[in-house]
């Protein structure tokens, strides 16, 4: 899945293509991408919408203009839709393409690390409403993701820790191995060594690809892989999105998570200070802002996709490192205690 | 499929109920419907949100408050939607669960014929887009579809014509015996004989059922169900979404996509002649309003889903009664004469 992109018209069906993407991303890969289309192919014509960058922009509104783009353009159900940029680029685009005529062809081109190794994989789609994170979407996959480690090198470094936020992730849940060469590569990843950084994407998407193969529309299994995720949706609904990025919030809600599985008695004290040590040499928060109270927590956390008849499972750490559980079944004694450990009343 | 409605909580997954209806319909079933649900079990709680009534309405703006009222209920994922209503509702409310968190559970309760014959049936929901109708949607399909005959009997007359043209259609594209059932029955059908009436949604809903689960996602089979609908369409733009009822504009449609088959040799006089008798009877029109230019016709049709690699593909028939094709291979100056007979330019 990891390639130096021979990205070319052989990837896409049909004849008629839409690149949707943002405007920082257009400037620097639009023309390549349209050049690569289009090479030696007369026949494939490529329209381009350029939306608004930011997580603030995941929207109903920006959405719509996805749509707009598409019908003027009298594109129809052979059409490809192609996702060329961030996580936030890739969910809206993914949604446009499951939506726009009941589904048409869907490419993902994330040029991101967080969109690289997390949102390109795994066929979650979805827009934000004023009130959560992705409360709008769809489970559509793409018919295939295109990863060209070149595109790290202008991306800025809160990006790629962002990313690497995801990346530790998955050493904790379920890859004690990966999260071990993680602790001893984790300033080759800092510096973009390209081969640390290859590495590193492609286990990610081993393990993403594994866990979601095993579990597409979330039962369980694939619920793990929002470790931290649930405080973090709570503090970027907190700080209004767009403030920290997803990987600062997730790193900090790791930090909460991993907190209240060792008040839980279900992990060690070592495994909480690594957890901390990594995310520090990531350049990651490991604390929610002090802006973001315990009152916002609890409201945002009620209205989480993973409350299930009025409970709230979380994924929490249990046993050694590379373990986790997915549960409602916890005291809420400690949910008390890391919330009040972390944030202001 | 049919039955007298014994709607009970038994037929919905988990606690929470959102019943997604209109002005129209709240007033004469929501009380009915909510009571159904709660009887003996007051650990069910039902929400509702009451849409204008109308195709105008069928929108994104109205589709948001949908969203609105799930999340401010704080729904999770394991409630459950009901459409309570005719087809626009249906629609809504399917495109609605099935983007909510990424899907929630959906049942159907329609209340009209057109709704009970053709659109509750199948699987396909979504909105209009100001330049064309159910541009953005999803396959989604009910985990039930619950029709009371009992709720025909507040029906407008032109509501109920308007679900006839779909059950006629039924007749024309695949079931001969059926058509002929119809020619003889018609005036029990416009009578509201609930035998008759029942029978002919049971055998309306086997016929759409058979084709939907040959070709769920719409390769070719299930367009067969579009007879007359790209014409139709086209009026239904023209004259602006609500003016004409989609059963009305579908009538006249097939009247034309009829008109076109014979100028193209693939049927005979006689079948044109029973087709507009029928729809007579059924005080459905039988021609597209004098407003619908040519040029309209042409504009419209040139966006349809059914447009592939820019070529418009059209169900018509060929061949003894019953018989259909779905094709974009005939001759364009029939097309051309059909839309002069029928249109100014």
């Amino acid at each position: 899945m990891v390639e130096n992109a021979g990205f070319s018209h052989g990837h896409v069906h049909g004849k008629r293509v839409l690149v949707v993407t943002n405007t920082k991303v257009a400037p620097l890969y639009l023309d390549k991408v349209v050049e690569a289309l289009t090479r030696d192919n007369p026949n494939v014509s490529v329209e381009s919408v350029i939306l608004p960058d930011g997580e603030k922009y995941k929207d109903m509104d920006t959405l719509m203009k996805v749509f707009d783009k598409a019908i003027e353009s009298r594109l129809d159900r052979r059409c490809t839709f192609v996702a060329l940029g961030g996580g936030v680029i890739g969910d809206m685009c993914g949604y446009a393409a499951a939506s726009f005529l009941r589904g048409v062809n869907f490419i993902q081109i994330p040029t991101t690390v967080m969109a690289q190794v997390d949102s390109s994989v795994g066929g979650k789609t979805g827009i934000n409403h004023p009130l959560g994170k992705n409360l709008i979407g769809a489970f559509y996959q793409p018919q295939c993701v295109l990863i060209d480690t070149d595109t790290l090198n202008t991306l800025p470094d809160r990006e790629l820790a962002s990313g690497l936020a995801e990346v530790i992730k998955y050493g904790l849940i379920r890859d004690a191995d990966f999260f071990e060469w993680q602790e001893r590569n984790i300033q080759a990843l800092m510096a973009r060594d390209p081969a640390a950084m290859a590495y590193a994407i492609k286990r990610s998407c081993e393990n993403k690809a594994e866990v979601v193969s095993l579990d597409e529309k979330e039962g369980g299994l694939r619920a793990t892989l929002n470790l931290g995720h649930t405080f973090g949706h709570a503090i970027e609904t907190g700080l209004g999105y767009g403030n920290w990025l997803h990987g600062e919030a997730v790193a900090a809600g790791m930090v909460m998570a991993v907190d209240m599985s060792y008040r839980l008695g279900w992990i060690d004290d070592a495994l909480v200070k690594r957890t901390t040590n990594i995310l520090k040499q990531a350049k990651l928060p490991i604390a929610p802002p002090e802006s973001v109270t315990i009152e916002t927590f609890r409201s945002v956390m009620a209205v989480d996709k993973k409350v299930a008849d009025g409970l709230l499972r979380l994924i929490l750490l249990k046993g050694p490192l590379g373990n986790c559980v997915f549960t409602g079944e916890y005291d809420r004694k400690a949910l008390d205690e890391t919330l009040h450990a972390f944030c202001k009343s």
